[in-house]
């Protein structure tokens, strides 16, 4: 027993009295700075580890602070939150049972089952309550405990219940499934994290299995804030049952709390579910099933636009088209390795009595299809690197839980393409795809990426090929430097088969959006024997590089009608000019302005209805047509028309022969600036 | 009992004794001009019956003769040649049990149980049998047979008595399951025709149970030719034995016959399996099962123009684009009535525990998703016609005995518009549609439709609607009468929620393709309950027009591949010219000439392969790209270009530029000509 240990902290380092807590670890070695709310811990050669402030530290920690305002604090400052949220149901709402509550991106939530949903005035009444807990200066106190003694605290409350024992048997594995599930204690009877919500007078008040860490006290959160209630399926199948989710948020100051609610709103106004309704882009009927849409004519032009520009720009870079059908034998999928490895993710089998007895499956992926077109013929090194895309759909059977609008689908359409290439060739095609997708992300108004991130070698990852990852990691990282690229690493983040670089654009009120990947694939071209013939003569094995630009047409489409707020550049945009007559006598004239336009392959309307002028301007507006052309008697005795922008300057007197010139060039040049934002 | 009758044929009457033949009938009435093989024969209101010309024939009866060279005649010689082949195939293999023998276009088939399938030289003796059988003069003898002495006169023929129970508690109703089920007798106790071929010295060689009717005797069989053979499923079920399947043909003479062989011979030439695997155009790998395919880069880029076309034609044209899921609840399909009228060729059910248990479906058809758009909100009268279009794909499973490449497929996409208009809007919409398809197969190349036909309510069809019947089918005549193109009066072969057009073009070998399609449906708009408001401010249902141009895109693309014989035209060629120089110093000439072209965004390779010049030319032949360019010393001096066209004359010393400016022309006119046949 040594009754003094050693901790350190960058060079620093000092030695304590055993027992002493990671904050006064912290403070001995001089290293807190700004807010912290808990620490990260390591020991030997495990790796760091998120740790209470008032938890002991082992002898030979390395300690450093986690701050409040770093993404890291802010998932442990709202996961503090949400118990104590469940805390104040649970005083409120005696019979609730709770399910379980996890920090998410910009706030956490928590799950009951109660008699009936939340009603907005419940959520007030919540959230007073929680203000006096937070006014009471209850500390979060960790504690280990056996396997048998949780199931008896927790005998009243059958989820936790269901977890300790899905838990203990290893049946819980992803975080879909309890994002928050205890910690298991390492080797002999497994024992299992509880965290206590302790009053000063040192009673429980409430108690919660949990993985930790937390903030030491409930003073220590300094803004949050209940936003809504929603059904949500118990583990998020919907077999089980219903409970009800209330979502909150909460920040290290009251000031980010503002900022976020303010940029909440301003998202709430932007909702492509909402704008697509209102503009006639996007529509989901009840009738299709949850995550399946209408692409409506208005929104169905801005996509072809989309695709048109795919097309042809993929044409021009050497690659080459394919068409592949929508499903496959089960068999394709057994070779591919989607039904062992992806199988939750793929729609059910449509089982037929087909030679074979084969059932049918929708595809989740393209990749299998272009590797039949790939291996249609015996291929030559010389042909290398071929380049195999479509725009192809796919299905993916997402729980309802997840499925957000068009952003988040069960049916979408990916710019798919698969490079199948030599060794030597993946840096400059990898190199290639990252600078598509810059001139991508460019033609469509969303500038620059914001970030490159580069996912490396998960642990569990497809065996050997120990030297195919070192050096597909390297090749990923050396093409994106030749691209001038900042990038991130993050370690171990790498799909199972292969390394990837995920790169993000931040829209116009600053949010950020994961839409391309390009990933390196050692699986499939196994799995498949995929070979071409060398200039030895001989069979080799070519890597598969998988690349999707806009990733998804549908989420990269919402995004735009979120980051341009409905007011797409005149190039996307579904009516490009409305010709607006100011009486019924200029109706003549305002029909040659639309065909002068129409005959520039421009998209033109000419409102012919019996409206006020004001009421037809304000249509236009509404309607986020980038052009309001108004014509009366004087446009029409000079040939000119009054220019009403939907951003921008009002002209008078333009003459109609140069606006149709310059809002040619505009839509040739696929101007975006002007209207993003 | 009269023992006197009355026939007539046209202004003709005669009297004969009671017991008369139709061949005698018809000689009495001197109506027996060219070479006939049956008759037609009317019976007071009841619809003309094909009929023997060794039948009795009431009295009454009005006569025609039936041509060996049309048509009918020639289905009636063509059942006969089934017959005499089956009674060849029972000689020579004894043990063999018969399935059905009907005729089919160009021919006709029987199926056999047999214990191996047929070798070609199995087929070469059953020919020579034939060839024999039709020496001896057999006659084919009608008779009508009790149920019970049908069964017992079949005991030994599985299939046969099979027959007799499924047609006789009326299982059996389409012909694709029995196309030569017997007849039934009427009323009373059902009776079965049976036909026997019958030796000169009046024993009988061999009976079928068959509908009838055939010609007098096998002597009457002019030209035959048995074509190969098959496994096919009895019933055409996929769980039921697998049979062999004799396919042959039969014509009116020895003349007609060798012209048809030499037609298939030039079909199987172009067939577009054949030519889509050589020109890498299309992909049929077993990995996806029947009926589905690949289309490769070369028929991709082909697709793509068509798509282009018809993407950017459809906009012009007021069409307003959406895109919908190739998935849907299966409650959507209930509405429909997809399930209840068109449930077999839908491929099974998926089965989720979603919300409600729903199972989905893959679509057969578009039209409920683009009602679903049209439905999206409320409609003024204003704005009809109202025309929703997509590019869809759906997927029908259809048995797979009839799947034929693409031109019969189970995924295929179609170029689908659904047309909402007021009733006075019909002629002018469906006019409008038949001018598109005529524009599209002028671009195409196809030239002008060969064929139209109108289609008129069928005895099963939706019950009422009689004025809307008689409307549309007047508003289908008047449409295509604007169009000034001739068409026929298919009665009785309309849908059973509306008449319909079909458009046929002709291939440059003369085969006649049903493509375009225009129906008018009055089911839909009643089952999902559509409406407009009307300028009387009250709601209104809307006619509703489904049409479908190219009809299948991948069908049209099959048979242009087979029409152009993979030679496209220069604007649809998946490679438009092909730079081939003499040797290595001109390499650098070679990529000048192709960049030249590509800078006009031409579709250009160069061949800077090791082989010789001849060996070039020759690739470049076979390939069917419509320009070789040769370039040597003489070219890169004079800065031109060597034509040699795939088809027409060769010329020296064209200059590249105006090479370029003519090819483009080409090109942007969308030429066509030059290539068919």
């Amino acid at each position: 027993m040594t009754s003094t240990i050693t901790v350190r902290h960058g060079d620093a380092t000092t030695e304590l009295d055993a027992g002493a807590t990671a904050i006064q670890a912290l403070k001995a070695l001089e290293a807190v700075r700004g807010q912290i709310v808990a620490a990260r811990v390591t020991v030997g050669s495990r790796p760091p580890q998120p740790w209470d402030l008032d938890r002991e530290v082992p002898d030979g920690a390395e300690l450093e602070g986690i701050l409040a305002d770093s993404e890291e604090g802010r998932a442990i400052l709202r996961h503090s939150t949400a118990h104590v949220m469940a805390q104040a149901v649970t005083d409120l709402f005696p019979n609730a049972k709770w399910a379980i509550g996890p920090p998410i991106e910009n706030g956490f939530y928590y799950d009951f089952d109660v008699e009936r949903p939340f009603t907005p005035e419940d959520l007030d009444k919540i959230e007073a309550r929680m203000a006096e807990l937070l006014q009471e200066k209850q500390r979060f106190v960790r504690e280990e405990v056996a396997r048998e003694d949780a199931l008896e605290e927790f005998a009243e409350q059958p989820y936790k219940t269901e977890i300790i024992e899905l838990v203990g048997d290893g049946t819980i594995t992803t975080p879909v499934e309890a994002p928050d599930a205890p910690e298991i204690g390492e080797g002999g009877e497994p024992t299992f994290t509880v965290y206590r919500n302790v009053r000063p007078d040192e009673s429980v008040a409430w108690s919660d299995l949990c993985r930790g860490p937390h903030v030491p006290s409930t003073d220590r959160i300094p803004a949050f804030k209940l936003l809504r209630s929603a059904g949500a399926y118990w583990r998020g199948r919907e077999d089980q049952p219903m409970l009800q989710r209330i979502y909150g948020t909460a920040w290290e100051s009251k000031k980010a709390l503002t900022k976020h609610l303010q940029l909440l709103e301003e998202a709430r106004k932007r909702d492509h579910r909402k704008l697509g309704r209102e503009l006639e882009l996007v529509h989901f009927p009840d009738e299709l099933g949850p995550g399946l849409s209408i692409f409506l004519p208005h929104g169905a032009i801005v996509r072809k636009q989309m695709e048109d520009w795919i097309r042809d720009e993929t044409l021009r870079r050497g690659y080459q088209p394919v068409y592949t059908p929508h499903i496959a034998k089960e068999d394709l999928w057994r070779i591919s390795g989607h039904l062992e490895n992806y199988g939750e993710l793929m729609y059910p089998g449509m089982e037929l009595d087909d030679a074979g007895g084969a059932a049918y499956r929708l595809k989740p992926m393209n990749c299998p299809f272009h590797i039949l077109a790939f291996t249609s013929r015996t291929r030559s090194y010389r042909e290398l690197p071929v380049r195999i895309s479509e725009l192809g759909t796919v299905y993916r059977y997402e729980r309802s839980g997840v499925v957000n609008g068009m952003l988040r689908a069960r049916g979408f359409t990916q710019d798919d393409s698969h490079i199948f290439c030599r060794p030597d060739q993946v840096v400059d095609e990898v190199a290639a795809c990252v600078e598509f997708a810059r001139d991508l992300y460019r033609a469509f108004g969303l500038g620059e990426p914001s970030r490159v991130a580069i996912s490396t070698r998960p642990e569990k990852s497809i065996a050997g090929h120990d030297d195919s990852w070192e050096a597909a990691e390297q090749a990923l990282i050396e093409a994106v430097k030749q691209t001038g690229l900042d990038y991130e690493i993050d370690p171990g983040e790498g799909a199972f088969y292969g390394p990837k670089i995920d790169i993000h654009a931040r829209d116009a009120i600053g949010r950020e959006w994961q839409l391309t990947t390009v990933q390196v694939d050692f699986n499939l071209p196994e799995r498949f024997d995929i070979t071409y013939v060398g200039d030895d003569g001989a069979k080799h094995r070519p890597y598969m590089v998988h690349r999707a630009l806009f990733g998804s047409i549908e989420r990269f489409f919402s995004v735009m009608v979120e980051s341009f707020n409905g007011a797409f550049p005149t190039w996307l945009a579904p009516v490009q000019a409305t010709v607006v007559p100011i009486a019924d006598e200029f109706d003549g004239y305002a029909g040659e302005v639309a065909d002068a336009l129409r005959a520039r392959d421009l998209r033109v309307e000419v409102d012919l209805t019996d409206d006020t002028l004001g009421a037809k301007i304000r249509r236009a507006q509404t309607s986020k047509v980038p052009y309001a052309l108004v014509v009366g008697g004087a446009e029409r005795e000079a040939r000119t028309v009054a220019v009403r922008p939907y951003r921008g300057e009002q002209r008078k007197d333009v003459a109609l022969d140069a606006f149709v010139d310059e809002i040619t060039a505009e839509v040739a040049e696929r101007r975006a600036e002007a209207a993003a934002g």
